[in-house]
This record gives C-alpha cells, structure tokens and sequence, in this order.
C-alpha cells in the first residue's frame, strides 16, 4: 500500500520525540527524506548546539535527496543561529518538495524558512499532522508565541481531592508505577518548579530519577519569595542548575550564602500572596524555559489555577480516602455559582498500578 | 470451531442479564441447553413469581432436552418456593449434563439441587465463569450469605472532590452521559437510599427516568432518625414503595402523616450520630432488599466508608474544581497516618462524555 504524507510525517514525529529529554531549549524536531516512496534518510535533532534533524536525514540520504521529499515536524529555520539554515541546506541539496507539520513561531523563522524554500522552486505543503505535531513541543510554541512558558501542573492525590493528611504526612500516596512516570515527566522538562514550602517540608532532590544518563538536566526553580530556603537543601547536590525565584522584600543577607550554595538568585515582583507568577513564568520565557513541570502544594496550586497560568494539569490520582479535614489539591475559591468555577477537559486517562493518571486541559482549548 | 463450556455459559450470562432491572429479589438467572453443540433452548428469569430461566430453556428445548446438557448461571432451586424445584425439572427432562457456574448461597439451595442432580444420574460441572456470575448478583450473593445488601455508593463530585459548593449548589456537576447512565444504576437497584438531608435540600424523584417501562421499581428508602421527611415530598408521587428508617426518638406525631403519604416506617437503633447504618442495612435484608444505591451527601458517605460498609463506590468525576471551601465527597477521619486510610480498587473508569466515572471496590477484596 502506498504510504501517504500522514505516514511520513508520523515516522518523523516519532523521530522527533527521541529527543523529548535532551533538545531543550531548542524544540524537538525530526525529518524523514523519501525518494521515489522509499524512506533514504532519516535525522532528529539531539541537542541544542548540535546539528538540526534535517542535517541528519540529508547527510543519510547523500545524492539520493535530489529531487526528494522531504518531511519535517517543524519549519526548516532560515537564520544563521548556533548552525547554518536548514532551508538553505535543503534547497542545495535539491529536494523537489518539502512537508512541513507546522510553522516555526520563532520571530527568527516565522515563515521565512518556508518563503525561501518557495522562492528555489521547492514545492512546500504545510499543516501536515500539525496539532501532533504541536502537542510534541506546546512549551517551544507558548513560548515563542505568547513569552511565557509551558506550565505542567502536576500533583498526586487521593480520589476525594487531598494531597496530603492535615499532619503533612504524604509519602507514599501514590505507587511505584505512577513515581515513576513522575520522572520521565521531569526528564522532559525545561524546569521543575516548586515553593519554598516544599522545600521546607520535604526538602526534595528534584532531579529526574531514571536509570539513565541524561545529555542535559532540568534547572530546579524554588519560588521562595522572602529567601527562605537553606542553602543546606539537597537540591543544591543534585544535577541541574538552580534558580532562586525571590521578591523585592528578601534580605539581602540571605543572598550570598545561596548563591555560594550554586544558586542563581532572580528578582521578580511580589503580588498580593507571594510572587507574582507571571512575571515569574516570563522571567523563566526569557531565559528560554520551554516547559515547567510544577509540584505545587495546594497554595501554589490554587494561585496558578485561579490565574488562569496552567497550560496543562497531570492529576495522579490514589485511590484512598484522606479525609475532609486533609489538606487540598488546590485553594481556591470560594465560588458562589457553579458557572464560575474553573473547568478542564479530561484528554486522557490511563491506569498506573492501583493509580490513575488523568492529563487535563482547561475546557476554553477544548 | 468447537465451543467450550465458557462459551455457552457466557451466553447464559447474557441472557441472565437481560432480567437485570427486573428479578429483583430474585437472582437474575440464565440458561442454555446444548444438544450435540447445538443450541436447542435458551431462557432467562424475567420477574419473581414467574418461571425460572432453567423452565423456559427446557420448554424451548422440548424432546430434544433428553440426553443435552444445561448450561446455568447459579444452581437450579432444589425446593418448592413460588414455583417448582428446576432441579426436578432437569431430572424429569433427561438432561445428561449440568453445567453451573455457582453454586446458590441461599440456604433453602445450598448444594443440594446439585446433590438432587448427581443422585439422579446426572454428570454436574461446578464454577465455570463463577467470578461473572457472581458479579451479575452479588446483592443477592451477599444478601443470602451475610445477611446485609450490597451497597453500591454512588457519588458524584468534582476533580478536587468535592460534591457541592459551600452554599450548596451542585445542580449540575455532571453532564447528561453521567446522568443517563445513574438512570441506569438506579433501575438495577433493589433499594435507593438517602439521607433525609437529600430529602430536604433537594426534594429529589428517586425514581429511575429510562424511556420505557420498568416491570418492577426500586423501593425509595430515607434514613431519617427524627422522622422529618414532609409527608409532601416529590418522592411520595413517583413509583415506588417508600420506606423510612426512623430512630427510637422518633416525634410519634410525624408518623401518621407519613403513613397517610404512603410511606412504611422502619424502626432502627440509633448509633453516636444518625442512625445504626448496620442494623438499617440488616432490616433493608430482612425485607428481601439485595442492592442499594445509597446517593449520599458527605455525612452518610463518610458514616458508611467509616464503618466499611459500602461495597462498590461508584464515582462521577465532572472535570470542574470547587475550591476548598466546597463540601467534601466524605466527612470522615481525622487520619495521622496514611496507613489508617481507606483504600480502594480501581475496577474501572470510563469516560462519559466529559466526565469520568470509576468503579471502585475496597482493596481488602481486590
């Protein structure tokens, strides 16, 4: 049976999510070139500084990519950045047609790839599998887009809505399969973000926990506005960078011995209760944080939610009962009309052991 | 391809279920007979006081019963009850072989329709697909082996469990997929239970709403110690027997007026708060109850998790968060370790449109 665009495209987006862990900041990209039906090259980028994916797949296909169809998951760029334009490489190449899932928001880009792919005669069809396309890098996207990143809301909680008894206790609620997928969720992020409570309370690692050597860490962001966190916190020995979120309120003294702890100490404005969190996010945008996987406790939580900032929420459910007097996924509220509250889409569900995972998006993207 | 004794019994089971909202308080009960692999007589039990599903099959069958085998999804009745022993009937139409998938806890049954089989020459297969077979009647099963109903709690609540707004409103969490398939539960059900707190903020039907007719309707049952329940409540107009359990300080004046209104009252004892849901659960078995459905606000679902009384938790979770100020699916603890919870099962979860329902069951039975 003759393969068609989709067939393509999808083998090159499976190219592309190979490097899900280690592209960022750079968006995960892959490319397939068919000559005459058959598949003669194949490439996905592996790592920012390092060649684009449809470098790869032309170096595999060599002479064969004149004339060729080439499939890739995002707009080839057009700009000299830390590598040459793929656009350019393509057209010396002498590809007769290029596929592309989706245009590149990057201002750098922004349809300029595809104008010059146009301009040297290569035929250009767009669109192709974008929304899977999109889905694989929603943090690049939101960022290039709108200057703020990606937020992954992420908590584990008991099926009546509670995080954690009124004592704190919450180690373990959920099982080993559901901790586990918590860490490739990690793996993937730009950054993982917590409050200073967190760290107060639990005093986590942070760092992807994977069996596996990673080609590049998550940056560990503590939102900590008056500078509370000790600059004894384990997180501070574990792999990644780490950013210290804080007000204008924070003492100075507590500066220096963060920051000879490793940290890097970034200012933000204060809001009403903590920090003002879009500024927070922009500031992260601005130092290219593409997604941030966020641990919240139910304050934050209940922050971000009532904001309006969550892209996306993973809810590990437990089945357990905690208890109406244990602590909240979120507070929130109060609201006094059903119409007000904040509604979600559940995209999936799936079982993790004895847990479920629910991803949700917020219903106005349905 | 040959089929096996699974295969036929499956079909019996399917056909059992066909008398899921009507047996009651019957076991819904289906039967096969099989002629060398051919299928020659198939019935279900349709209503109590009508035939069982062996009488049907093996009238269908006619002369070709002699010699086959049955194929029935709980041991055929060995005593006179409203109608004749089946085991007889079995033995009068020179059935050769019985296949049962369990055996009937009834203690009037017991085994000994089998024994009445096997002394009659009969070759009898016990426990083919007994874990369906006992699901399809496990109010029943329970009922005749423990002396209480199954109770199935059905809730419905939001992503932060919560079932209704601090002010009270929750009309409507979930959507019309979620409220079409309670219809569904509520028609299995011998018994529908609220608390007479439901009664008053609500003023619900309590009927099943399907479409079509129902041959049998589930009894309304208000636990309701102090007898407020309005002698005009909605719930007196829709069919049904309504039945309240009342505690021994019962206003003696409220009694006659509720009688007027058609309602039966059941004295209970009273336990520390509200009445003794054991003792209830036992008086609703005594009157041949063998499922309730018990739509409970926070307070009985808590009372019921607390004691370990419910059965199957049935959840409808809209993707919609409350706030914590919002009422919980259950008052219940204080817990200090998260050892001491109650933990569940997650037997299933379906998406219903834009909402999920889980089936759950204590973890003790998983």
């Amino acid at each position: 049976m003759t393969k068609t665009d989709e067939d393509f495209m999808a083998l090159a987006l499976a190219l592309a999510e190979r490097g899900l862990w280690s592209t960022d900041p750079n968006p995960r990209v892959g490319a397939v070139v068919v000559k005459d039906g058959v598949i003669v090259g194949q490439g996905w980028h592996r790592q920012a500084g390092g060649p684009h994916a449809e470098v790869f797949a032309l170096a595999e296909a060599g002479a064969q990519a004149q004339g060729a169809t080439v499939y890739v998951t995002l707009e080839p760029c057009s700009h000299h950045g830390r590598t040459p334009p793929c656009a350019d490489a393509l057209i010396g190449a002498g590809v007769g047609r290029a596929v592309v899932a989706l245009r590149d928001p990057n201002p750098l880009v922004a349809g300029q790839g595809l104008e010059r792919l146009r301009a040297a005669g290569v035929a250009v069809t767009e669109g192709v599998l974008a929304k899977a396309a999109a889905a694989l890098n929603s943090g690049f996207l939101q960022r290039m887009s709108s200057g703020v990143p990606w937020v992954r809301l992420k908590q584990a909680m008991s099926l009546d809505g509670r995080v954690a008894l009124a004592n704190g206790a919450s180690q373990w609620l959920t099982g080993e399969a559901a901790r586990a997928d918590v860490q490739r969720e990690r793996a993937r992020a730009s950054a993982i973000v917590v409050g200073v409570g967190t760290v107060l309370r639990d005093d986590p690692r942070l760092a992807p926990r994977l069996g596996e050597d990673l080609l590049r860490h998550p940056v560990k962001v503590v939102l900590d506005s008056r500078l509370r966190t000790p600059p004894t916190a384990r997180l501070f020995r574990t792999p990644g960078a780490v950013w210290i979120c804080h007000g204008p309120q924070a003492p100075a003294g507590a500066m220096g011995p963060l920051q000879a702890a490793g940290a890097t100490l970034l200012a933000a404005p204060q809001a009403a209760e903590g920090l003002d969190l879009l500024a927070v996010l922009r500031i992260l945008a601005a130092r290219e944080i593409n997604e941030c996987l966020v641990e919240a406790g139910p304050t934050l939580a209940g922050a971000l939610l009532a904001a309006g900032l969550v892209s996306e929420w993973l809810l590990y459910v437990a089945p357990k009962v905690l208890g109406h007097d244990a602590q909240p996924v979120a507070r929130l509220g109060p609201f006094i009309a059903l119409e007000q509250v904040p509604q979600w889409r559940i995209q999936a569900s799936t079982q993790l052991d004895a847990d479920l995972k629910l991803l949700l998006y917020p219903k106005e993207n349905a």
